[in-house]
């Protein structure tokens, strides 16, 4: 457990489920670049590095490593911004890599544009799906929040095509949230395969960020009314009073025990109460209740059925 | 398992810490009772077994059994609906109660009137909790949502007074919700005893009693918008229109493949769309889009930047 990481967490999954097309990856993005616009944070907080996973296997393919060996180099080159780069260089020999590999592969993963990936790998599919998701974005309008980043990999070993992860701008917190496509997966569970692509958004860290922004709500208490007897025989009355009000829909705070009039005051500040009804036996002998208006002052007798 | 009982669940808690007095059980029902009003649950469906572990107690003391046992012969009444009255009595033998004592105790148990339990244990804390609990009950105004029950102690053996269960009146459901006051809990946890109660609400129960009593909300799926680009190539300038919508904070579905009309149609009939916004070539030339209000079947061209 570190900042931003717990042992259990809740997370906003979205998956799109069907579509080949790098229109669903870009629909991803959007829907958390939207997400984001809405809570306030804006494309100098967060950005995207965006990649795909065809850039490593397009790469890997040429010295003929075998197939299996993909998922596990993927794992491992997740791991490069955590890990000192001897311990990378080590693991990837473990799994059957030249040093000339591994030197000429992290050469290619420190790579941020894609023209300069395009002289490499020429024109397969990865650079035609890279260049058609920033076409997109320019369209959905969120350009200046995603950025190619070859490096960006992901850890999870079934992703099969276009990689995201959204980070912090400032560098201080754990990725945001990340995704991909994964076509392949579902034979895996024995179903067949369909295109699929999908994001986890964890709420750790967003939180974290959302502090560090001064963007995190505060969810104050707010009751309608505070109801208190002013004589412990007058409980029953009050409760009475209770019931009347939250059958009308208004959230009432009734008090349940014998209390002295600042202490009720104060649970009336607490709770942003609105009014305070205080039922006293004199005017509860003709069917009436004392009425407060917390923010006027203002204060006066009403039947008890003229309530609302 | 069972229906109704599952591996996991959530659950609505409400305790009252720190009052002492019964006006604090007596507004734990009423928030049940104002929640079920407000689902469209009636007395006539649900109702509320109350009954005190005084009685238990005060009982229990003429015998002057060993105070560890209470808790015990709490555990095991508590499943005098669930289990053969024999085996009842079995468990009864095995922590100590002698034969008379246990035909006493299960007859004391069926009562379920309090005029009746006054007569047998006198006017103890017991029968003046009880009393307090049902006159506030009349002023809340919930009386004929309640009954007092001897049998009911909860199966938890921490609760020292007051205890309630939420039942379904037809007799088809476990217990919907359930609580009562349990003044000495904290201690156990190593904390100084404070006045409590409180009760659990499980979210499995009550699914099956809504699902039974038809009072189950449907919450479809409702969106304002589906944008579907009649070429390909416009595909790009779909997501355009999409994110305009979006940032005046429409719910926009973007059909992110080629597909046909019909297609296009059913989804939007599936989603309750409002409008269908279909970008075509022609129209999109001159910064225009075709709308389709779904309900009317008014058909219309219109500016983009005019969309609202």
């Amino acid at each position: 457990m570190t900042r931003g990481r717990r042992r259990e967490h809740y997370q906003w999954n979205m998956d799109i489920i069907g579509v080949p097309e790098v229109t669903a990856e870009a629909e991803l993005i959007s829907s958390i670049v939207t997400f984001f616009k809405r809570i306030g944070i804006t494309a100098s907080d967060v950005g995207f590095k965006v990649s795909s996973r065809k850039v490593l296997q397009e790469l890997l393919r040429r010295y003929s490593l075998p197939e299996n060996a993909f998922g596990k180099v993927c794992v491992i080159i997740d791991k490069i911004e955590k890990m000192p780069i001897e311990e990378i260089k080590k693991d990837l020999t473990s799994v059957g890599l030249s040093e000339d590999v591994i030197k000429e592969l992290l050469q290619v993963l420190s790579i941020k544009s894609l023209a300069e990936l395009e002289d490499i790998l020429g024109s397969g599919e990865a650079i035609a799906d890279l260049k058609h998701l920033f076409s997109l974005a320019e369209k959905f309008g969120y350009s200046d929040w995603i950025k190619f980043d070859a490096s960006v990999v992901r850890g999870l070993a079934y992703y099969t095509g276009i990689v995201f992860e959204g980070f912090d701008r400032a560098g201080k917190l754990r990725a945001i949230c990340g995704g991909g496509r994964y076509d392949r997966l579902l034979s895996t569970f024995g179903g067949d395969d369909l295109p699929a692509c999908g994001f986890g958004f964890g709420d750790a860290v967003i939180v974290e960020f959302l502090k560090e922004k001064h963007l995190l709500p505060e969810l104050s208490l707010q009751v309608d009314n505070i109801v208190c007897a002013l004589d412990p025989d007058l409980r029953g009355a009050a409760a009475t009073v209770a019931t009347i009000l939250r059958g009308k829909g208004q959230s009432t705070d009734l008090v349940l025990e014998n209390k002295p009039l600042k202490w009720v005051f104060k649970r009336a500040a607490r709770a942003n109460a609105q009014r305070l009804i205080l039922v006293g036996t004199k005017e509860w002998e003709k069917g009436m209740v004392g009425v407060k208006i917390l923010a006027s002052g203002e204060q006066y007798e009403i039947k008890v059925d003229e309530l609302d």
